[in-house]
């Protein structure tokens, strides 16, 4: 077998190189703090999100092994530097000196990276990676950071939705054909997993990732043949161990029936109808008639999966109507996350060393409150007790978290909201070393062992922010003298 | 520089083999066809769509490049194989028997594909690709091509409406960051190319695809500076020839202030202040105010970028507002398609050779006529006087297209909505010879040329079909007696 790195992705992936995988603008200040002489001034800068996709109560953080697999393989390789030589300003002189990209290609990466590891639950504001080093370098990173983490922790959190939704019964991920482009398509399917779901149809996922695969046939199969019946019948012979039975390309209760006639005849090789597959139509009604047939044939074991759009909300009124489909395959809706098809995660710098040696903290101002940064050196601790969480507390690393026995919590959007921790909470920190001086330190899990974590994580939140609609919102915030700086520097940027 | 494939992928993109980008069920099938002995049938399907997408009047074809390159590397490895080996089944053997997994690793393309050139204006029912040889071969390619054609055709077609709506100002991309994982954003950077945008944020997409790029500044750069004046000073400094300040860190119409103060300077040194970018608040009363300012400074030529989650309806709505904004930044609504993140293409069987030596022409059921599909051999025709495009008749190569003095367009919706074209019309067959017997005989234009086509191509279409809601539909529609025979097969499929 291929000798895959721990995210899964096969080193060759990166060849060429993906260093270019970033907005230009990274490298054009890059080329600036290099002509300034601030290139290695060292700062701090967060990747955070500010509010939870599809109106929800949480979100799984997910993308970290590609994140490590990026920064792991963050070279500009000869033809980098050649493309970036050729590039022009307004004058039509060269962009960049050629000092600048001699530097660039004895590029090593240098940064710290902490991050909160894969499969957590977590909230807005929260810092899922932080990255302190060299301005120059810790910036040029932004841009793939935000593409890898933004879109795996979107899908994750779909898929957990849609896992919730279906009260743990199976779902399978079908969205090749619909995804993003290629890699839309695999860290979908990687990110799925993640969340939640059994099984993927995307086969290179399965290979890369080790994912395990499902897939029969189409309706082109059943339309190949005569009839029906002779199609079921092909695959029985070709396939007996792995017959699901698409019925609606005709008719679908026909097609249950059909599927009955060629299990009885896989029963007497030894082998099962496993399932029948519904892709269209009426699902609630279909599933609870193609039930009946099945059990009155005596196949009570075999399940029926569904698809067709489906995502959360219909698999929660499907069985609100009483369907009777034990297997749910979702593909557009998940894998694009339809009704809100990107996370706002960004990238900012909250903290740079002056030459004095300090460090300044920063803030990027807008128009509300809200959505002004955090500055600092930030860390997120959670607070638990037994397996249920109480609150998360984001710090600054050298500001501290104020009195251990009596933990206190404010809510950035609203400083009267606020969270006093019970005193013998325990507290984990969330984001743990991943680089250190741009050497890797972190012991990947594999994704089996991720899924496993969200599963566990979001045992651990109460029901209410699990919901569909109108969650319950977590207690997670700020410590109270981080609170105060941040408002501090707010109006000082402001003038006041 | 590197040597590029004409798609402008490297080649190495496809190392490891991106065979296995597949649905499970396509090798099942594969599988089930070679054990059935009749894996080499010929067989015809189409890759359609069947309406456009954001409730729009029309559709830019775009992927086929890539599509090209997938087939021309499609070989299974043999880790490839080894992974095929190890699937199981229900019973814990085997999936695939060794003599198959043999077969497949000697796997070579030989079907003949067709297809509409990218920059194609296209419209629902019409086949954008056909794909016609051995049956498991045609079927095979099924999920790839759907993955790349369907995400590619949605942003090329986003992006037209995107500068459509701009009006012929200049729209940039600027998505990587949200964009669905990492060829969610390469191949969305290149499809908003052909769609008719002028450069993307993206270096990587700049180096594969030779799209301009563009970019200056963050927030953070100014941030990480004393004042916002010093961090627009220092900047100068470093790139004189690349200067559009973001001028939104702190106070909009002090910063435009500050890029004027530094715009002088720059014209003391032969130099230009090219811009004064808004990335936050409200874009049409900041830009009225922000070219008052340029203006009496006397920098009228220097241009208002904006960005801010825009998309085609804030455009219109900041146009019809009078703001002065001349380049458009368009990210995440442009690269997902946020407002409808995926395009429903389909790719399904349409005729299969009998033993006789006959072609079997099929159609897939639906609960709606108007979702079941076409049956035949498809080329689409299509109609134009002068430069006006008069509408397209899909029909079957070997039925024919009928009176050629008076070709009638029927509706495959409602055939009582029919088009009789004027007998002086000229006409182009749309779908054009890619592979034939596995063989690429295509001469692929170059990017530039492609999104040249759109351009032109949008222009032989009347501003109804363009508009943003309720566009006039196109009469794009069934020769007759394919209509008929699709009616016919219909009927008979549903037991009449």
């Amino acid at each position: 077998m291929l000798n895959l790195s721990p995210s899964g992705l096969p080193s060759t992936f990166y060849r060429p190189s993906l260093a270019l995988l970033t907005d230009l603008y990274e490298l054009t200040m890059a080329y600036g703090y290099w002509k300034s002489d601030t290139a290695n001034r060292e700062a701090v800068f967060h990747l955070i999100f500010r509010r939870h996709p599809f109106r929800g109560g949480f979100t799984v953080a997910c993308g970290l092994a590609y994140v490590v697999h990026w920064l792991s393989h963050l070279r500009f390789d000869p033809d980098d530097i050649a493309y970036l030589g050729s590039l022009t300003g307004a004058d039509g002189e060269p962009l960049f000196e050629p000092g600048f990209l001699t530097d660039l290609q004895r590029f090593e990466f240098q940064c710290d990276v902490d991050a909160i590891a894969e499969g957590t639950v977590v909230f807005p504001q929260e810092p899922l990676v932080r990255v302190r080093g060299p301005i120059w370098q810790a910036q040029l990173v932004e841009s793939a950071l935000l593409n890898i983490v933004n879109f795996q922790t979107l899908i994750a959190t779909k898929a957990a939705r849609v896992c919730l939704a279906a009260g743990g019964e199976p779902v399978l991920e079908f969205g090749l054909r619909r995804a993003q482009g290629i890699d839309g398509a695999l860290a979908a399917a990687r990110a799925a997993y993640v969340g939640g779901c059994e099984a993927t149809s995307n086969v290179l996922a399965g290979r890369w990732f080790g994912i395990p695969v499902r897939g029969t046939h189409a309706h082109s199969w059943v339309m190949s043949f005569g009839s029906e019946l002779e199609s079921f019948q092909a695959y029985a012979r070709a396939m007996p161990n792995n017959c699901v039975f698409l019925v609606d390309t005709y008719d679908t209760l026909k097609g249950v029936r059909h599927a009955v006639e060629v299990g009885r005849w896989l029963r007497s090789q030894g082998h099962k109808l496993l399932g029948v597959r519904l892709d269209s139509g009426d699902l609630a009604y279909l599933s609870i008639e193609a039930r009946k047939i099945l059990d009155e044939a005596g196949f009570a074991d075999t399940f029926i999966v569904a698809s067709s759009d489906l995502d959360e909300r219909l698999i929660t009124s499907l069985k609100g109507q009483q369907a009777t489909i034990g297997v749910w395959g979702v593909g557009t809706h998940l894998v694009t996350a339809f009704d809100e098809p990107a996370l706002g995660g960004v990238y900012k710098l909250s903290a740079i060393r002056e030459a004095s040696g300090q460090w300044r903290r920063c803030v990027k101002l807008s128009e509300q409150a809200a959505k002004s940064s955090t500055p600092g050196i930030l860390q997120v601790r959670r607070y638990q007790i037994n397996a249920g969480c109480l609150g998360d507390m984001i710090y600054d690393v050298e500001i501290g978290c104020g009195d251990p026995s009596s933990p206190l919590i404010v809510d950035p959007h609203d400083d009267t909201r606020r969270k006093r921790i019970a005193p013998d909470a325990r507290h984990d920190e969330l984001l743990v070393p991943i680089f250190r001086q741009g050497r890797l330190v972190y012991d990947q899990p594999d994704l089996a062992a991720v899924r496993e974590r969200t599963l566990r994580q979001l045992e651990c939140f109460s029901a209410s922010i699990k919901r569909l609609d109108n969650p319950h919102e977590y207690p997670a915030g700020l410590e109270p003298r981080l609170h105060d700086l941040r408002k501090r520097l707010i109006l000082e940027a402001k003038g006041f």
